[in-house]
C-alpha cells in the first residue's frame, strides 16, 4: 500500500536527497513538494537530475493540501522550521531536516543558537532521530529532529564507548572532515569550484560548532554526567561525505569490541575488523555507515574512525529511515541502494 | 522468479557497476563472480563499497559453475574477451562489455584493432547492443556486443538524423568530453589525480580512435553509404560522464524535430525543449540519456549535444537494459535509479 | 627603474593574479589597490595568499592618488569600466581588462553589449591588447583593452590561417572548454563546488557568447570581409585553463606551417610538433600557449588546439605583457614563471 | 655569479618542482638532470610543462660530469639514494631529498624502514634539512636531508611549544590532511583521479607513519627526554597541500605566544593573529608555511593548525632555500613566488 508523504523545502540539497530516495521506495509516493521562492517552477527547473521522475510541481507551503499526507518531511532552513511546523495539522508526523528540534533543552538551545526557541512545546515533544538509538521512541513519535551529519558520525563512534565504559569520557578529540554539501546550496565565495577544490581548511574551530550541543545532550545522558569534547571540523574539496577521526584514550580492543557488539545487529553499520580503516568513498550515495578502530603504538591510546554520507545517513537517508519505522515499513525499504563508485 | 547471472571480470569499473545496478534488481541474481588476478578474494576487498551486499567470493573462470546461470555479463578486457567467450558453453546467454563484437566485418575489427579477430563466426552472430536500435534483434540474440560509450553518446544524437535525411552527411563533427572511468582502473601515469584533475586534453585525435569503426558502421548502414565523421575525444576531469558537442549542417528545428520523434516512447532518453542544453551532472549513475539542440547564428547550423553516464547507460546499465530483453524481464527493471546530484 | 603602477577592481581573480604576477616583477611596482566593496580592508583579509607581499590597503577609487602613477590595470566589472575610466587623469595610461574596450564598432558594442556605449571617443581609441598582433600600436597607447579570454585562444589559432589563406573562412568551428575562474568571483549555484566539479555542460550556445564580437571583429579585419566562425563554450572542472578545439578545412599540414611560421619568433607561443596535442596543465599558472595541429583521416580538414591559462595569458599575464611595452620594460619581464605541475 | 646545480632524479615531482623554482632563481643554473629509465629523453617529454625553459636532456647518473657542479639536489627514490650519494665526488654539496639520510640513529632508521642503513657514515655526516632550526649546520654541511613534508608540518608547528614548555609532551594528537602529489608519481589505483577523486581516508594509521621516527627524534632532542605524538595522516583529493591540526595541553594564549616570537623573524612563517585559521589554498604553490592557534571552550587546551605545499616548503622549495645558504647566496632566493591561487 502507498503511503503519502510531502516534501516541504524541496529545492535545497537534502531535499533533492529524499526525492532520490523516495523514487525507488516500494511503498512511499511523493504528492507534494513545496519551495517558497520557486513555488510554480517544476522540479525539473530546480534540479534537471530529477526531470524524469515525473513530480508534482513546487509550491507555496500555505497552497499545499496536505489531506492525504500522512508524514511530511520538513527540509526548510533552520529557523524557518520551527515557525512552520507550528502551524502544521496536528494529525500530520513530521521528520524535521533542520537543527530546530534537536536539542532538548531550551537554554542549550538558546546558547547554540544564539535566540530563544520559538515553539518550546514542540522541543519537548521532538525525538532525536538518530534510530539506532532512539527507534522505539521513533515509531511512536509525531515529530522527529533529524541529526546533524557531523554529531551523526560523531555519535555512532563513541556513544557506545560511553555505555560500554572503556574510553575516558574527559579525552575525546573528533577531527572531522566534511564534504562541501554539508553546507547547503548556499552562496557563499569559499564554496565556489575556484576556492573550495584543490585545498582544505578548518572552520568552526575551538568548541564553537553547533553540532557540539548536540555531542553535550547526547554523550552526558549516557555518561549520567557532563561530557566535553573537543571537535574540529574540516571542509574538504568532495561533494558527499564526512569522515570523523576519533582520538580517545582506552583499551583499542576493548573499543573495537564495544562497537562490534552495539551495531552487530544494524543493517546499515558495519564495524570493519580491528585496524582496517575506511573510506568515504566506499558510502558514497548509501545510507551505510563504515568504523574503523586502530591501536596506537602508545598504549591505551586509538583513532575510531568514521564515514557515513552527509546527504544519506547523515540527513535524507536517516530520515526515510526513521519514516519507515514511524510508518510500520521495514527499516531499510527504499534504503539499500549500494554506494557509487567510482 | 529469479534469474540467476554471472560476471566475468568483476574487478574492472564496469564489473562493479554491474554488481551495483543488479543489487536492487527485482529478478536477477548474482551467482558468480571472476577475476583471474584476484581470484580468491572476496568482492570487499576488491572493492570495498560493496561489502554490504553478500556477494559470491572471486574466482577464476575455469572454475566457476555456468549450470545455473542463464546469463553472462562479459566485462574482461579486449582481445581476451574472444578467447574467453569461444569457450563458454552455448546454452549461455552472452552480454559481452568489450570492443571485441562491436564490429561486424572483419576487414575492420582488423583495420582499427590491428589484428585479425580471433572468433570471427562469434563476430558474425554478435547483435549490436544499442537498445533503442536493436531491441528485437537483442531480445533474440545469444551473444549481444555492448556499444562503446562514447560511440552510443555519438550514435544516440546522429543516427536519427540520418535516416530522417536533415544533415549533410559529410559535414558531422564531434567533439566530445569524456570522464576518466571510461579509461578503466588502469595504471598510467596519466590517470592520476595530481595529473589529471585542474585540466583537460584531447586524445586519440586524428580519427585515430576505435570507436571510429561503430560510427562507420553504424552511420552507413542508414545512409545506404560510406559516412565519415570528425571525432575528437577529450579527457576531462571527472569520473562519470560523457558529453558529446554534435555539428552539424542541417535545419536546427527539423534536427530537434527528428530527434524528439524518434525518442518519443524511448524511457531512458529526453529530448530537451529546443535552445535548452544538457549536463553531464544531471544524469550521473543513471541510465538516462539526455540530448539538447540549438540552432547557431548562422542558418543552417546547428550543435546536438548529448549526455550519458558512461559506466552506466555507457555500458553495465546499458547491459543490464538487454539482458532484461533477452530474459523477458521489463526493460526498465533495475534501471530507474535517479541520478546521483550533488 | 621602478615603475609604479596601480589596480582598480583588485578584490576579483583578474586582480589578484595582476598582483601575483608583479611581485616578482623587476621594475615595476604596486602603489595603490581600488575595491570599492571591500575599502579600507588590506589585501590579507581579501585574499590571504596574498599576505606575505606588503600591499597597500584597499581604497576607493574616488580616494586613490595617482600623482606617482604611470599606469593603471583596470579589472573592474564591464559597464564600470567605461564609467571610471572617463573619469581618469588624461596622463594616466590604461589597460583594461572589462570587456568595455574590445569592440572598435559602437553598433558592434551595442549588438553584443544590449546598449549603447558610455564613452565612445574612448572606445575609438582604444588598442585591441592581443600583444602578438597589435604590438607596436600598444607600444604608443594611451588605453588599451585585454581581450576576451575565450576569444584570446580562438585567435591564435585562426587569425594566422587566415592571413595565410589556408583555410576555408566559412567552415570554422571552436569547440571550447573553459575553466571555472573565467567566470570571475561570482556567486552562483551552478558554479558552487557541489555543482561544478564532476561534471560538465555548454554555455552561451548558438552563436550568442560576447566573445564572437571579438572573433568577427579580428577575423573579417585580416580576412577583408566577414567570417562568422561556430564557438560553443563549455565550462570544465578546473580552475584555471581554455582549450579551442578549432575545426578548420584546410589542409592539415600547410595549417600546421602557417602557425609555425607566424609564431617562429614568439616567446611565450609554441607551436608543438605536428601531431602532438596540448593540454592545460602544461600552461596553468603560465603566461605560455601552447598550439597543436593534427590532421583527420579525411583529406582536407584538420584540427587546431589551442591552450592558455584564462587568469594569466588569457587576462592578467597579457595585461603585464603590454604594459611591459607600454613602459618600455623587457617584453617579458615579470613573466618567465614557469607553469605549475602538478 | 651564477652557481651550477645538478638534479638527480628529476623525472619525479621533487624533481620537476626543483626545476620550476630554480628556472627564476637569479643565480642558480641548472647543469645536468638524470633520470634512469628515461634516459635520453628531453625533459619536454617528461614533463611538458617545463618546455620553455631550455633545460639539458636527462642522461643516467653515470654519465653525468660533475666538475662544474657545485652542489647537487637527489630526489631520488628512498634506499636508492644512499647508494648513489656514496658515490659521487666528496667534492660536491649534496642535498637529498629522500627520506635516507633524516635520522641521525642507525638503530631507528632500521626500525622505521626495516633494514640497515647501507651509507652509516654518511648518515652521521648528514644534517636535518629544516631550515629555520639548523641554519648555521646546513650552511656548513656537506650533506643535507630534506625532511619529511608532513614532518616539517608537525615540527613546525610543535618544536617551538616543547622549547618554551607550554604544553604537555605526552598529549600531543597530530591530525594531518595530505595533498595527493605527496605520494610521488606512482601507479598504484588508489592514486587514479578516479578512486582518489571526492573522497577522504586516512592512511599509516597507529602510529605506523615513517614521519615518526623525524618526529621522535627532533621532540626528544628540545623535550631532553622520549617524547611520542599520536599521528594520524589523510589522504585529501586535492594536488599540493599539508594541512596539520595538531591537539596539544596547554594555553592556548601561551601557545600562540611562543609560536609568534619563535617565527617573528622568518621570513616564511607567518603565525597569524590568535584565533584566525590557516588554509592550504593559501600557501600553494609558494615557500610559505602558515600557522594558525584557536583555545578550545575547554580550558588548557588548543588546537595548533599549520599549513605548507609539501611539493615546495616541505621538500623542493625547502631544499632551494638550503643550497641558498649553503652556496652563500640570499636565504630567500628564487623563493618569493607568491601562491597561486585559485
Amino acid at each position: 500500500m502507498s503511503r503519502k508523504v510531502a516534501i516541504l523545502g524541496a529545492s535545497g540539497y537534502t531535499g533533492a536527497e529524499l526525492v532520490r530516495i523516495i523514487a525507488t521506495h516500494p511503498t512511499m509516493d511523493i504528492v507534494g513538494l513545496s519551495g517558497e521562492r520557486k513555488a510554480g517552477m517544476a522540479m525539473a527547473e530546480v534540479f534537471p537530475h530529477l526531470a524524469p521522475l515525473g513530480l508534482p510541481r513546487l509550491t507555496k507551503i500555505e497552497d499545499m493540501r496536505f489531506d492525504e499526507v500522512e508524514l511530511v518531511f520538513c527540509a526548510l532552513p533552520h529557523a524557518t522550521s520551527q515557525a512552520v511546523i507550528s502551524t502544521l495539522p496536528r494529525t500530520l508526523r513530521i521528520i524535521d531536516l533542520s537543527a530546530d528540534f534537536r536539542l532538548r533543552d531550551p537554554a542549550s538551545y538558546a546558547t547554540w543558537y544564539g535566540k530563544a526557541h520559538a515553539a518550546p512545546e514542540l522541543q519537548a515533544e521532538a525525538v532525536y532521530g538518530l534510530t539506532e538509538f532512539y527507534r522505539n521512541d521513533i515509531e511512536a513519535a509525531r515529530l522527529v529532529a533529524g541529526t546533524g551529519c557531523n554529531a551523526a558520525a560523531g555519535i555512532y563512534g563513541i556513544r557506545p564507548l560511553l555505555e560500554a565504559k572503556v574510553i575516558d569520557p574527559d579525552r575525546i578529540v573528533i577531527d572531522l572532515k566534511a564534504g562541501v554539501s554539508g553546507a547547503g546550496r548556499t552562496l557563499r565565495e569559499n564554496l565556489l569550484h575556484a576556492e573550495l577544490s584543490e585545498g582544505t581548511h578548518p572552520y568552526a574551530v575551538g568548541g564553537t560548532h553547533r553540532h557540539l550541543g548536540e555531542f553535550d545532550q547526547e554523550f552526558a545522558k549516557v555518561a549520567g554526567r557532563p561530557v566535553q569534547v573537543q571537535f574540529t571540523p574540516h571542509l574538504t574539496p568532495m561533494n558527499r561525505g564526512v569522515l570523523a577521526s576519533i582520538y580517545v584514550d582506552g583499551d583499542p580492543v576493548a573499543v573495537h569490541a564495544a562497537l562490534s557488539q552495539r551495531y552487530d545487529l544494524e543493517f546499515f553499520i558495519h564495524v570493519l575488523p580491528f585496524g582496517a580503516v575506511p573510506s568515504t568513498r566506499h558510502v558514497r550515495g548509501s545510507n551505510y555507515v563504515h568504523i574503523g578502530v586502530v591501536g596506537d603504538r602508545m598504549p591505551g591510546r586509538a583513532v575510531v574512525m568514521v564515514v557515513l554520507d552527509n546527504l544519506t545517513k547523515g540527513s535524507s537517508g536517516q530520515a526515510v529511515q526513521n519514516a519507515n519505522l514511524m510508518l510500520g515499513a521495514e527499516e531499510t525499504a527504499g534504503l539499500t541502494l549500494p554506494p557509487v563508485f567510482p
